[in-house]
């Protein structure tokens, strides 16, 4: 009796939570200290100490009524978009107000908000393989059709002739996600102009307007001093999602934003629509204490330092054990190329060594595994030798 | 270039904007303390201190990885399902586990996420005017048909009558919500059963389920000793829907639950639908700081006395200037008859005196206005002379 477009779903999610049991199983069988979970992207750095004081001084100091109480506008404390703004404009040269941002439960909520605000039935998004799994629900909320356009296996950086080819009148938005999760590639700016360009083009040829959903939940996840280029201003129809839900690990708490420039086709509806979809779609106003914890954090960051360590270390093992694998530049993910074509059953293969990977065929990408590195160094340090084992199986 | 679908909603809002300018205007011109704006349902009496220890001790104490990380079911904290299964199973004589429980982001997002779970496109879901304007959007969101069944402006109880003419093979859910948004009535004991028994007849006659969603934020507003039916139970296909917004004035911090007895047809299932409508629907899972709170603070209640001064002082004032109202046993509304036919002439003369109230037509049933009583003493005491006068101009 649950509704049609669930039932799949449920049977998936079944699945899922069969691989947590066998996680808890595993853990409870062999010792957690002997299980490497690598299969959930939950950060593992505490938040910043600013985190814990701003929480604690505003309890004691504000007005609980304003503090816990509805923003007066669906859209977040207008304080405390004006502080993301103005850290934007100082970050970015843009020249934002509070009223280009609407604060969002998450990336997750703001990706909802406003695929709600902009899609028709039937309309086109068009994601690029590998990609997060979720955006196929989320689209397909609002009933809009997902199109992929598939993996660059050299260096996963998008694959412009074949999106080139694949923009329609139907298209209505373009969802990029960089630093990317399940590969930790940034884009680079030249990639980036190079699709805007085509994006430009046809919009002309069709005489339509075709957003750039930019989801970057992962911008201040960089390493090697990696800059992830600013979007808007390179082009027009340019809306950024973000979360705060890794740079100050607060993805329980569900709070980002997204920012609707002016420059932005219709910009005016666009943000009254998100306004009124954060409102109909049941989240109301992003959590108003963790709206306030940005305010007073906005220039506090988790110290990446950790995740670096981990990423350098757990590279160089796999590569040396005889792995192929992109260096990732951001996020916390590896994407590791599965050493048999089908990667499930190199996922089970995995297993057998307490070794929990995730299928590149959840990313839109099969031949391939991610592996979440935001785990504890001694996790990584202790699965170098079973990735050694794991290794032996294929390689010389 | 925005939804279709959304056209109509953004139009609507500009209006509620617009209601909001009126208001900040009319306070900057005459001073705050002279203008009566009772158009909000935002609680004004502050959140109980045990939230602030709660939030104080968790963020000394807690390991903020697992404070603010991803609960590891989108469903919510185990731990916290469990105490708030245990709660009603003291309070009700249920006999709930944490497996029962869905922590959501609020009653609006648990909304969100049960009607996700159940509606297929063209599904009938049954509200009984006057009813939460919202709730036309909640189910539109998923392509389900909302059917008004006519106010019985008598004593506001659901029309049974009408509601048995009107249930048909498509209806999925029956959607109510007592103690009730406008009007403050809480629906009798009687009335509720009749209603099952119609409900349970009609599953009968036409093979399917019918579910009872009860949407229950004001659940502790009750005054005089009122006592508010718990319903699972007593019709095996109720669904509760629970927000901690009014209870622990923690509306902005979007916190609540659903609870799915086993009793529910097809429980697993719309379990498992409800845990994957929270993720895929951008929730993810319930703030989890609030989460937490509501697990220390379970037993803690918001001051409703405040509230109920403002409901005798605001109700018998204005029965003695000639106004009729239901007196109401819950929530903190009035649902004053309009003395002119167009409730929205009246809602402009109130203006006059700064006097804000909101028409009933917004709740599906013209000829009424809602007036909010969440507003400080003063504000009522001093309105109260201004009501007189606009009553001078309809009554002898």
């Amino acid at each position: 009796m649950i509704a049609e477009n669930m039932k799949e779903m449920v049977a998936g999610s079944s699945a899922i939570r069969a691989m947590f049991e066998e996680g808890d199983r595993l853990a409870k069988q062999y010792g957690p200290e002997n299980v490497f979970d690598f299969s959930l992207g939950n950060p593992n750095v505490p938040a910043p100490p600013e985190v814990k004081d701003a929480i604690i001084e505003m309890v004691d100091d504000e007005d609980p009524v304003v503090l816990h109480g509805y923003t007066t506008s669906n859209s977040g404390y207008e304080d405390v978009r004006e502080t993301v703004a103005e850290s934007l404009n100082s970050r970015f040269g843009t020249a934002f107000t509070g009223d280009n941002i609407i604060m969002t439960v998450g990336a997750a909520g703001g990706l909802n908000v406003i695929l709600k605000s902009l899609i028709n039935p039937g309309d086109e998004v068009i994601v690029f393989a590998p990609y997060f799994g979720e955006y196929r629900s989320y689209v397909s909320n609002y009933g809009g059709k997902l199109v992929e356009i598939s993996p660059n296996t050299e260096d996963f950086q998008p694959k412009l002739d074949e999106f080139e080819q694949k923009i329609t009148p139907k298209t209505k938005a373009v969802l990029i996600n960089t630093p990317n999760n399940p590969t930790g590639v940034v884009y680079s700016e030249e990639t980036l102009r190079q699709m805007m360009k085509i994006m430009e083009e046809k919009e002309k040829e069709y005489g339509t307007d075709i957003y750039l959903l930019s989801d970057e939940p992962y911008r201040e996840l960089v390493y090697d001093g990696t800059e992830v280029p600013w979007l808007t201003g390179m082009y027009d129809n340019t809306i950024v999602c973000y979360s705060y839900s890794k740079s100050l690990s607060l993805p329980g708490e569900r709070i980002g934003y997204l920012v609707i420039p002016d420059e932005v086709a219709d910009s005016a509806d666009v943000l009254s629509a998100a306004n009124v979809a954060t409102r109909i779609l049941g989240f109301v106003n992003a959590p108003t204490l963790q709206q306030k914890v940005v305010e007073k954090c906005i220039d506090a960051r988790t110290d990446i330092s950790y995740y670096d360590r981990n990423r350098e270390t757990i590279y160089e093992g796999l590569i040396e054990d005889g792995f192929t694998c992109v260096k990732p530049k951001g996020a916390f993910y590896l994407f590791i190329k599965s050493p048999v074509e089908d990667e499930k059953a190199f996922v089970a293969a995995a297993k057998k060594y307490n070794i929990l990977l995730v299928a590149g065929s959840s990313f839109g990408c099969p031949g391939y595994v991610r592996l979440a590195y935001c785990v504890s160094y001694d996790t990584i340090v202790n699965s170098l030798p079973k990735f050694k084992e794991l290794a032996s199986e294929y390689f010389e």
